[in-house]
């Protein structure tokens, strides 16, 4: 078993990993930039280690300094988290030669299912369904023109080295195609380094639904049912749910299985991510996989009962899962809302700055993640989510009330956030219907 | 359905009562001494009337004033928490008198299971194992010496009226019985202005094993599994668990169906708890009823998954349970530390004052109920509790290890604490192994 972990990460992830290694007895070190002095994963890790300057490419995304930690404080694996370098195939394999044991899929499965054109040819192979589109990049705007003409409008165009939403665009008419084609690559060097692009058809008023799988060292793979993340504000999920309002067991199977095709695929070890476009008739098809641990995954757990951090580590250290897939039941209904520094009236525009006061919701299923306190100062370098509160109740009507009665309580005192949004969202009336897609933020709320 | 509920408590449970009507849509009405103007129930109820000063006598136990302000503010119905007025039968009878409904069982109830002697000859009655001591009170210093011979020393001194500890001796020969027996009289005249007593046979290191019960309107009554309070120190739970370590489901059935013969024995409606002394032999004797919610009812809600809180208020509404015995699984493991304002060190002295930074722990497994607050002036005038934090993992070592990792992330400065007493108690290589007994802080720990 391993026994020392560096988390290569920051903020509520880093924390969340550093539970689950205090729960496990296994030691933890954090790294942090000079920004981060004063975050919680810094005090709550055993050792601490500045890798660099508040600059992201200076310090979490500096492999060298980060491995030299590793090393120096003789760590034997390192959690990636999520974002960062959680998805980043060269130094998984850094990693794998310092003989460093990294938490999450081997190099060669980031690369190929880092790359959206490679990962689309590999799921086609396996069975899984994909959206129409084009084999392979799109490598000119005359390509682009006969591609769309031949899948049909709309279609999209994506960054093959994407995510999070940037290097995206949905293209209705031909008239837009080339210069929306420009203006996502573009996005795409700026943003990834790398600006090949592929076209799908794309999907109307889909739903956004997600299996989480993991798989051993051993060649088991077992899914852990979905996530419903079409709750989205310029492709960024801001409201997830376990399980899906529209799911059914017979559906949940089949995409289920989908999943686990797609994992095997390409030898998945550790826990991942299959993502779907799920549309009004029950058509599903792959998305993307992200290969390593999710924002929400704190919803699966929620309603499975297993802790996908702790099974993260137990993988890495070689053991064979301890449940196969007849012993995974959904009980219950969880839903995360993710609090963000940032003004919804100020169309999102982050919040920096200090809590004055930070006063938590408790009580009967609720449970937050979240490395905020009273006093710290949030830094205008990284992300703005502040914490992930997530409501657990016996079904979603119940889980819905935990949520308003949970976001009621929140107290966050100097900085903006987007806890009245959240409660917008929830008490919307197709929300509570469980009647939305991936345009309701866009369609419903009036930000 | 009840609209409106005056909650006729403060702190912690207050919280816990408005936070389960919030979620079933019900109106809350906060009540509070003078000393409470600032409680957190007070801000979160949706009404808020002050019943009197800080003196409990004039406040919290002020049923005139309590009832009218239910009458005043339109609330039909009274949840009495724990403590104050929730065992007292005269409140309950005046509730219905007044059309309020009482969120408890009958007066009746009440008052015949507040009385221990009369208990003990009920449950004699309905086929529940009770321990050898005398039938009816002690009225003599005579009689006590003959019944103390009759059931053989050790003897246990009680008062009828008795609760929270108040009232108890130990007498292990005949020399001691005297003067123990004037004492605990002369305690329990000043405790409960009633100085009757019994008698009954002392279990050696025995268990305090308690049934969660719930029956309706109707008849039907269920129970829903088994809490281990030994973790006590004079007579006052500090740790409960669910599941006992010590239970297996032969002897829960058997438990179980014995607490239910007993609720039925009194007609029992609502919530309630059979306690009993669980011997090394795995014999176990009713030892007495409380009639209202316990403090450590979290945790059977977590091994069951069933809100305690939501269903007094649906068989007060005149619900019909909506499960029976068969739907009742208990999953997981549940522990509950009691988070005290009192000095370990200095003979667990209450440490009232002002909480000038309140850090709550999160992430998975943890649950916090709490009416405390960064700023919150913990008036005098009333018991110690801060908060009960609650950490549920899927078997008993897995709570330990979310427990020992809460109580690390906990940061409570400007009073003192028994957090750390709590760690120490977690820590222990006997509760570790879960071989303990009442008398394990006494023996075990060094205070």
């Amino acid at each position: 078993m391993i026994s020392k972990i560096l988390i290569a990460n920051r903020g509520e992830i880093a924390v969340r990993i550093i539970r689950a290694c205090r729960e496990m007895g296994i030691e933890t070190v954090a790294i942090y930039s000079e920004a981060d002095k004063e975050s919680m994963h810094v005090y709550l890790a055993d050792e601490a280690v500045c890798v660099g300057p508040a600059k992201t490419q200076d310090s979490y995304l500096n492999i060298g300094n980060i491995i030299s930690a590793t090393v120096l404080t003789k760590a034997q694996a390192i959690h990636p988290g999520f974002g960062f370098l959680s998805e980043n195939g060269k130094f998984a394999k850094m990693c794998s030669e310092c003989n460093i044991a990294f938490i999450g899929p081997d190099a060669e499965t980031i690369e190929n299912m880092g790359n959206k054109a490679k990962a689309r040819e590999i799921m086609i192979k396996a069975g899984v369904p994909v959206v129409p589109g084009c084999e392979g990049t799109i490598d000119s705007e005359d390509q682009a023109l006969k591609e769309a003409t031949r899948i049909g409008y709309p279609v999209m165009l994506k960054a093959s080295a994407g995510g999070g939403g940037r290097g995206i665009r949905i293209v209705r008419e031909e008239k837009d195609l080339i210069s929306s084609f420009r203006n996502a690559k573009s996005e795409a060097k700026a943003a990834f380094g790398d600006d090949s692009m592929y076209m799908e058809k794309f999907i109307e008023e889909p739903r956004h639904v997600e299996f989480q799988i993991l798989g051993d060292s051993f060649g088991n793979v077992v899914y852990l049912g979905e996530r419903d993340c079409s709750i989205q504000r310029r492709n960024q999920k801001v409201l997830e749910e376990a399980p899906s309002p529209v799911m059914t067991e017979e559906l949940r199977r089949e995409m289920g299985e989908a999943a686990v095709r797609a994992a095997k695929a390409v030898n998945y070890k550790n826990a991942g991510t299959i993502e779907f476009l799920l549309d009004k008739h029950g058509n599903y098809y792959f998305m993307e996989m992200n290969t390593r641990i999710q924002v929400e995954h704190g919803i699966t757990e929620m309603v499975t009962g297993v802790d996908l951090v702790k099974e993260q580590i137990k993988i890495a250290s070689g053991n064979k899962l301890s449940f196969n897939q007849s012993d995974i039941k959904i009980k219950g209904h969880a839903i995360e809302c993710r609090i963000n520094a940032e003004n919804p009236e100020k169309n999102f525009m982050p919040s920096p700055g200090e809590i004055k006061y930070f006063h938590v919701p408790g009580g009967p299923g609720v449970r937050l993640d979240s490395a905020a306190y009273t006093g710290y100062n949030i830094p205008p370098n990284y992300d703005s989510m502040i914490g992930k509160l997530i409501a657990y109740g016996k079904d979603r009507a119940e889980a819905i009330n935990i949520m308003e009665r949970a976001l009621g309580e929140f107290i966050i005192d100097g900085i903006d956030t987007n806890v009245d949004f959240q409660y917008e969202v929830i008490n919307n009336e197709k929300f509570i219907k469980g009647k939305y897609n991936t345009s309701f933020i866009e369609k419903e709320l009036k930000h």
